[in-house]
């Protein structure tokens, strides 16, 4: 059967309650139970089953599989707050914050165990495949991670290094995750090529989306506090952009910005914002997003299906840009 | 071909050598090539390898899945250090001291990476059953280290919980590294467990040995401070030997040791020595040491294998005991 993806998403629900941690060591393993309640998108998760879901009628046995992603993906995050010393995930407590950074560190590590765990449960068949997408995606996440650490303290980023970057640290998991759903459904090699670069492409084009709601998404949908980059002197692709296309003078001026912290945080986002406006930033971060978005529809496109059956993935992206959180 | 000790060491440390990481990002991949230049012992590639050839005269096929095990250990030895907070590894400055936090959690994480790819290197008729006892083995680490940091801070552990934490953060290790060893070689179900539990007890009766050591062992032969341990209120088998066999008074003394750190080093060395002395704890630690090696034995005799052919285990064990670094 074909799978809504409302059904697909509480079957992911489900099934991640339902999946218990041990119980002992208790400080391993509860801030990882603690992690898994605060219920995110499960993004990842429904994009391996929706992909399976394409080639195959069957997706209840692929259910350990898509909960491996959604493990990965949290090893990430409480790896990432450790080294991005946040307080915050999903409006709570990071595990570091409520325990302290040894219990983050070793119960991240089990969480990256307890993913491989359920990746090794692929069939046979198609084993090593997974292996093989699932480790490359993993270095390259932590590579990604690397790099953004390091732009941190770098003075200049080219808007390529970013790319390059997000993709490591975000698209490829998307990528991933589709791929792996079409290995598992036995697609041909190159429908599961397709659905990599359309989970790549989206992935990226989410991710300078989320740029760019920073300065030009309404709060009550976005969630967060506008021009909180801005603030945080992070480099996103709009500053990267508007260091590239601002005159010496401009660019002067913003990067006289990012050294101000002094300022008073309002009066810093709206000259930040009003330099972007007046180098269009906001329609050339739209054209790169548009960039993107189609060569994701291009691979969704060369999909070797009915279109019908291509159009829940779109769904289920329009879905999730709307939410974005 | 029947390797000896020597050549199958030569061997290990050469692939190894051989072994590059990228070069991009450096700040990710450095630390590993740092942390793989101090040259430890290599002991669990060669126990993997050791024990593929009993069955196979074939082991260079092997020798991937033999830098697996080591990279798992290095990952593990990594992140132990950020959570010992340990400023030196064999001598050199830890990870996350010549670097920092960050760098050593990630660079970590990548190495863990780095050793699912070489284990989902085994072949596919292998595999499954290679990342199963893998993947077993790397949780128990984790839950090891957490038993052992969660021992630091309480003021009553048993003997048997200390035997479990050992067994877990350090004996598994060696247990898995041998019976991956004999699946590749093909061993029959029964000698792959024999060999499993031979490491297994194997690493107890090792970790004791260097328990008893840092008391009493020569500081030349052990190249550790003789009683560092003690200095450390470290709940060794021989501290909680000896408040399970002090009567009260002695007891009391004791745990007045474990909270005076005002007292002159050598003095406090000294005093702990002579209870343990007076209790026969040497001896009592000597008998537990027996008994782990006499069932690691009792495996090794149980092997569907000619005499001769186990004999190079038995010398790798005892040469590794002597040097025990």
């Amino acid at each position: 059967m074909m799978y809504s993806v409302k059904e697909i998403s509480v079957l992911v629900n489900e099934a991640i309650q339902k999946r218990k941690f041990p119980t002992e060591p208790a400080e391993l393993y509860e801030p990882l139970e603690y992690i898994m309640q605060l219920e995110g998108k499960r993004f990842r998760p429904c994009l391996l089953l929706l992909a399976k879901n394409l080639f195959s009628n069957e997706i209840s046995d692929s259910i350990d599989l898509a909960i491996a992603v959604e493990y990965f993906h949290t090893f990430t995050l409480i790896h990432d707050d450790i080294m991005d010393d946040a307080p915050l995930r999903r409006g709570k407590p990071t595990i570091h914050e409520k325990w302290n950074n040894n219990i983050a560190i070793l119960s991240g590590d089990v969480m990256f165990v307890a993913a491989f765990e359920l990746i090794s449960s692929a069939p046979d068949k198609h084993l090593s495949q997974i292996l093989r997408i699932f480790n490359k995606m993993a270095r390259e996440v932590c590579e990604g991670q690397q790099f953004d650490m390091n732009f941190e303290s770098r003075k200049h980023v080219t808007i390529d290094e970013y790319l390059k970057m997000i993709s490591l640290k975000t698209a490829v998991l998307l990528g991933a995750s589709l791929e792996i759903g079409a290995v598992l459904g036995n697609a041909s090699a190159i429908d599961a090529s397709h659905l990599y670069h359309f989970g790549l492409n989206m992935g990226i084009a989410f991710q300078l989306r989320d740029d760019m709601l920073d300065v030009y998404g309404s709060p009550e949908i976005f969630g967060k506090r506008v021009g909180g980059d801005i603030l945080a002197n992070k480099k996103t692709y709009l500053l990267l952009k508007a260091l590239e296309e601002a005159d010496a003078s401009v660019k002067n001026q913003l990067e006289g910005f990012l050294t101000k912290n002094y300022l008073e945080p309002s009066l810093k986002i709206s000259q930040v914002k009003s330099i972007y406006d007046s180098l269009n930033i906001d329609e050339l971060a739209a054209e790169t997003i548009n960039f993107y978005s189609s060569e994701a529809f291009k691979h969704l496109a060369g999909l070797n299906l009915p279109e019908e059956r291509k159009q829940i993935l779109l769904n289920f992206c329009a879905e999730f840009s709307k939410r974005q959180s």
